[in-house]
């Protein structure tokens, strides 16, 4: 799970000279789930992914039918589109619709040190999900992988797990909903019938089409799908789940992980299992610009969710790129660009209000609002996001982290 | 473990175009895990395989000090080559001199119905190094790695992994100093940490070159050999060896199974644990003769643990290869020839007294003793070892198993 903080060079060899399309396409573009860049300035070109990934574009359409099934208004990040893609969205309303069992999944790769706020997207998705639809959520560290992709030991790798634990808590979930755990904790007996069921189904040229490992990855690199996949199955959890195999899953992700759930869909029949649906979110651009996203490895990139609200006023001051102009005058006379902007792109991740946000667009794009006024709402409402965050943050222990992993039954029954 | 005995078509191809030296030779003889056959009467040419493989020949020189060492005459298999390979054998007699902690690790990969003679030599074995040395014991199950190979579900695994132990738990071995387990039950935390460990250390290109893999094969299979590797490190197993983790392991098993412990033994200082010492049993012959051996998918090549006094004697008379001559006037004159005599063979195997053993060899070889005579001291060998089997085999139960498979510290402490 959102792998890209760190491109690793064998990796990048690997995708140079595979067939699977993961290599830089025409427009530069690249979506892994180690690595994600974009030649152009509005970034990622979403509606290209979507054909090349063969997943579907989240249209009105569905997002009208939640809010008729809910009787709530859509999450800003699914009106505006930054939740954007999906696959089998509809089947999850279908069962929402029917009174039908389903989950949510969702994970994260550790990486050192606290998150950012890219990091937040899906976590802070995934707790409107879940209020909405009052299911249990499952998320998945996946400690293992980041000690197979990186130059780390075992407890380093569980100890990011645990730290990181803490910031994902500190979104707001119910621990009376929701089981977190470690791969290097958890396994056991029925996540690993799963695994292996996994393994089962794929050749090692498939796995190579689709994640591009090349011989040089090691022989983990190549068994680690399946342990992303396996969560997808209720069946990895007894204690939640008890002995019920019909209950679908649905992952709110970044599409950059689409690899590991399109390999889980063509499984699921195989293991009598329902296919998982997916919801897939565009990436947090760096602070610099959307050809990239938000690094944790380099600080000037992102905001952190420790940043302090000096630190955040700083940062989005002297490194946010701006889509205004060169000169005040040059500003007022030509306005600026809200597609490259990255407060306002910041704002249309975090700001509630709509029609605040439509205001600041036209004021900003007809030159009435100047880059720094943007910029001073954009760091009120990230600060305010983060602020939230740290205050909840305060009360998380070890202990709150062993409520939530401890293997139990949640408080739903099946 | 033992997977010998059904060919699969996509393993042969693999091995058939791999450069790994596991093709047949020019002698014609094929030993990987999943395939062992030889193009010679007397069977595999074992000395051109230590060379192949990079192992070492048991001496006397070793014998001797075991002997020594222990005060005890050495097995009969042992004084009569057919445990005659071995790595680093002498690593694991220094630390019984110095009283320094080793452990035994053995296993198998289930297979349905009951074990034949073939499958019981190394665990005969294993249980005579237990009790010469006093050391616990811990037994691998591989029903994942059959569930990976073979067209089976994983509950069909499973039983069969039962019902194999039972057989297992026959040949006489200690529940306080013996742990069994299979794949799919035992999965855990520390088991899993050492896979992905071993999984870090070896590349894709490596594994292939090892195992044969082909890219038609599954990711199971590729991910597989570190799950038989594993157990070779003490701290897989904490509830019997806590945190110790210098705790040296000896695995008694048949050659074919030399690549998992070749790179085992490769990974070892990685992971800052001892490498493991292995020693070597042949492979007991087919009863129709060397060229392959019993093979539990073909019932006229074997006797199954199963079989009656009656099935034993009519399958020796009828199947058993003679090295004898076609005419009682020709044997009489010209001997018979032992080295492709597999009633012979067996005796190797199973007659723990030598003299008599001796006797016999030149009682054949001069013409004195005729093939039908021959046969019936095999015959009897044979079936006293089978219902010694047999008898212990009536009290084990669901109960017994439940014992053994038990995660439990045994009767040592370090």
């Amino acid at each position: 799970f959102q792998m890209g903080d760190n491109k690793l060079p064998q990796q990048m060899n690997g995708l140079a000279v595979n067939e699977n399309g993961d290599a830089p396409t025409e427009n530069g573009d690249v979506v892994t789930p180690w690595d994600v860049s974009s030649g152009s300035a509005t970034g990622v070109d979403y509606d290209k992914l979507i054909v090349r990934f063969g997943c579907r574009k989240l249209g009105e359409d569905l997002v009208d039918r939640l809010e008729r099934l809910t009787g709530k208004k859509a999450h800003p990040m699914l009106r505006r589109g930054m939740f954007f893609a999906h696959r089998d969205f509809a089947a999850i309303l279908d069962r929402y619709e029917k009174g039908k069992p389903f989950f949510l999944y969702t994970g994260r790769g550790p990486s050192s040190g606290s998150l950012h706020l890219g990091h937040l997207i899906p976590f802070m998705f995934t707790k409107y999900l879940q209020e909405l639809f009052d299911v249990p959520l499952i998320i998945q560290m996946t400690d293992d992988e980041k000690f197979l992709w990186k130059n780390l030991k075992v407890e380093e790798a569980k100890k990011m797990a645990v730290e990181n634990m803490k910031d994902i808590i500190s979104v707001g979930f119910d621990p009376e909903k929701t089981f977190i755990f470690q791969d290097f904790e958890y396994m056991c007996p029925p996540f690993y019938e799963n695994i292996v069921k996994i393994w089962k189904c794929v050749t090692g040229n498939q796995a190579r089409a689709i994640f591009g490992f090349v011989g040089e990855d090691s022989m983990g690199k190549a068994a680690f799908p399946a342990v992303e996949a396996a969560p997808c199955f209720a069946s990895s959890f007894p204690h939640i789940f008890g002995k019920k195999t019909d209950i679908a899953c649905l992952i709110p992700c970044a599409i950059d992980q689409d690899p590991y759930f399109r390999m889980c869909r063509d499984v699921a029949p195989k293991l009598k299992a329902p296919k998982p649906s997916l919801i897939y979110s565009t990436f947090l651009p760096a602070l610099q610009g959307a050809q990239t996203k938000m690094a944790a490895s380099d600080d000037s990139s992102c905001i952190y969710l420790s940043d302090t609200p000096k630190q955040i006023k700083n940062k989005i001051n002297k490194y946010a790129f701006s889509g205004g102009q060169q000169t005040v005058e040059e500003h007022r006379e030509k306005g600026g660009n809200c597609e490259v902007d990255i407060s306002y792109q910041y704002l249309r991740y975090f700001m509630e209000d709509d029609e605040r946000l439509e205001e600041i667009k036209e004021e900003y794009s007809s030159g009435k609002m100047l880059t720094g006024e943007l910029k001073a709402i954009a760091i009120e409402e990230v600060s305010r996001v983060v602020m939230e965050m740290q205050e909840r943050r305060k009360s998380v222990t070890d202990e709150t982290v062993k409520e939530f992993t401890a293997v139990r039954p949640l408080k739903y029954t099946f």
